[in-house]
C-alpha cells in the first residue's frame, strides 16, 4: 500500500495550478476576539465547484492516461466530489458517470448535472454505492474514481492547506471537517511538512463520529447512513489509506452535534458574510466550542464548501 | 458649494489604507457564462463592519480636529452607515451618537452597539432624524456625519471603485447600488476619471426609485419610506452633493422590483457563496436582468454590504 506524502501534495499543487482557484484566506476581528486566538479561514467554499473537492478530482483526471481519459470515469458521492468530477471532467473534456444517493440536496445533483455528468441515482438504504460503481467500470470501460480513498484525491485535497500555510506561515493548531478522511489527511500531511508543531484537528459531525472511534481504539469503525445535517461527513468508514494517515498524522478528533454545527454556520454566514454548507462548518464548530486551548493562538480552519440548498433554510433555522 | 473631485477620492484611498480592507474581487464563471460578459464582483460584504460605509465613516472621522474628536460625533441611519460610524469611532476612540430608525433591523442595531454607539432610536413614520440629529449636534457640541451627503463621505466612499479599476483595469460598466448616492456618486467619480468610456449605472429598488426620477427630471425627487426589502435605499432623495454629482456622472439609472431583487440575492449566495443584503444585490440584480447591452463587455458589480438578519430568511425566501 503506497501512502501519499508530501512529494504527492507538492505535485499535486503543480497539477492544480492556475485551474483550480488559489482561495481567499479571511480573517475577522470578531472571531480573533471571541476566541482570544489568531484565526485563519481557508474559503474552499469559495473554490471551482463550490468545495476543495476539484482539488483532488482535478489532480486525479488530470493524471489518467490518453485512453483511460477517452473511456471515461465514474465515482460515487453523495454531493460535492460529485460536482467535482463532473466539473474537472468537464475541463478535461473526459465523460464522467456519477452515482449519487437518491436523497442528495438537490442542489448538488443539479450541479453535477449542469457540469455535463451522467447521474445515477441509488437508494442509499437499500443499495451499494461502491457495488454500483464497480459494476459501472468494468460494464463500460469506467476509470472508478473513488471520493477519498485514492492517492491522487488525497494528495490534492492536500493542497488546501498548503496555501493556508504558505500564505500565513506556521499554525498552532489546524481544524478539518472529517468524512471519508480525504481532506483530513491531505491536510495533516501538509501541516507535518510545514508547520511539525500544528496540532491537526479533525472534526465529525456526533451523529456519524466513526473516525473519531476508530481514532480512540486504533481499530476501523463503521456508521450506516448517520442521520445528520453534514450531508458531506455520512460516510460509513476511513479508507484503507485514510485510516492509516489519520492514526499517523492526526493529533486529534473530535464531533459537534447538530444544533451546535447550524449555529456556528450561521455566525459564520452573519459575520464573515461566508455561505458555508452544514459540513463546511464542522471544523469552525469545533474551533469556537472552546474545548481546544486555542487562546493566544495562530488557528487555521477550512471551510470545506458552500453547496447549500436554500430550500432547506426555514427547517435549519428552526433547528439552531 | 465644494463637490468632491477624484483627488478627493485618491486622498480618502491613502488615508483608509491599512485600515479600511482592501476587499476581495470575485469572479464566477456561471455568471460569466450566464451573461456573456466578464464579471468582476467588488465584494463590500466583507468590508469591515459588513459594508462599504466603513470607507466613508473613517475618512470623515479621520480628519476631524482634536477638539471635535473629543467632543464626538452624531449621524443618523437605517444602519450600515450606523454601524460604520460606530466602528469608526471605535479604531479612533471617538465618542459616537447614532440616530437609527426603531424599525431598523436588529442584527444592524445590535452590532452598532457591539461597536460602542450609543443609539438613539426614532419612530420613522413621525419623527424626523435629521432635525433630531441636529438638535444633539447643537445640545451636546457633536459633530454631525450624515450618512451620504459630505465630501468625505463621498470620497471615501469612491475609494471601492477606485480599488475595484485599479485591480481588474478598465470597465465598461459599473453597476452601483443607489440610496442616498454617497456610493453611487463616489463610484462614478471614480470610474471617469479612471475608465472614462465606462457606463457608470446606479440601481434603486423600485418602490423607492426617487433617484431614478431625479435622474430622468433633472429636479430633485423625494420618496416617503417606501416599503423594499432593500432597508439601506429607502432614503427620502438624493443630498445637496450627491444630486448634482449623479448628474454629472452618472451614465443611467434604473429600479429593481424586490422579487427581482430576491431572487438575485439567493443567486449570489448560492454561486458564489456570498452573504448579500438585499440592499448589496441592486447592481447585481440590474446588470443581470438583461435591460443592459454588456454581454461581450467587461462589467463591474459593487456587492455593497452583506448585513442580513437570518430570522428574515423564512419570509425572504417566500416573497422571491
Amino acid at each position: 500500500m503506497n501512502l501519499p506524502a508530501f512529494e504527492d501534495v507538492d505535485s499535486a499543487a503543480r497539477q492544480i495550478a492556475g485551474v483550480a482557484h488559489r482561495t481567499l484566506v479571511a480573517t475577522s476581528r470578531t472571531v480573533d476576539a471571541r476566541t482570544g486566538a489568531t484565526v485563519f479561514f481557508k474559503c474552499e467554499n469559495l473554490q471551482r465547484g463550490g468545495a476543495f473537492k476539484f482539488r483532488g478530482a482535478y489532480n486525479a483526471l488530470s493524471r489518467l492516461t490518453a485512453d483511460e481519459r477517452r473511456r471515461g470515469v465514474v465515482t460515487f458521492s453523495s454531493g460535492n466530489h460529485a460536482q467535482a468530477i463532473a466539473l474537472a471532467g468537464q475541463v478535461l473534456n473526459i465523460p464522467r458517470v456519477i452515482v449519487m444517493p437518491s436523497d442528495a440536496p438537490s442542489v448538488k445533483r443539479v450541479a453535477t448535472e449542469g457540469y455535463g455528468g451522467e447521474v445515477v441515482l441509488y437508494d442509499r438504504d437499500t443499495e451499494d454505492r461502491e457495488a454500483i460503481g464497480r459494476r459501472l467500470a468494468r460494464d463500460r470501460g469506467l476509470t472508478l474514481i473513488p471520493p477519498y480513498d485514492h492517492p491522487h484525491i488525497i494528495a490534492g485535497q492536500g493542497t488546501a492547506a498548503r496555501e493556508l500555510i504558505e500564505e500565513v506561515g506556521a499554525l498552532d493548531f489546524l481544524f478539518a471537517p472529517c468524512g471519508g478522511g480525504g481532506l483530513l489527511s491531505g491536510s495533516a500531511i501538509a501541516a507535518r511538512a510545514m508547520a511539525p508543531g500544528c496540532m491537526v484537528i479533525g472534526v465529525e459531525p456526533a451523529a456519524g463520529d466513526d473516525a473519531v472511534r476508530s481514532f480512540r481504539t486504533k481499530t476501523l469503525q463503521t456508521v450506516k447512513n448517520p442521520k445528520t445535517v453534514a450531508d458531506g461527513a455520512r460516510t460509513p468508514s476511513l479508507g484503507s489509506l485514510t485510516f492509516p494517515l489519520v492514526l499517523q498524522y492526526v493529533s486529534d478528533m473530535t464531533s459537534v452535534d447538530d444544533p451546535t454545527l447550524l449555529e456556528t454556520m450561521f455566525y459564520l454566514w452573519e459575520r464573515l458574510k461566508l455561505v458555508v454548507e452544514p459540513t463546511g462548518a464542522l471544523g469552525a464548530a469545533a474551533a469556537l466550542d472552546g474545548s481546544f486551548p486555542i487562546r493566544g493562538k495562530r488557528v487555521g480552519i477550512i471551510l470545506s464548501g458552500g453547496n447549500v440548498d436554500l430550500a432547506q433554510l426555514p427547517e435549519w433555522i428552526g433547528r439552531r
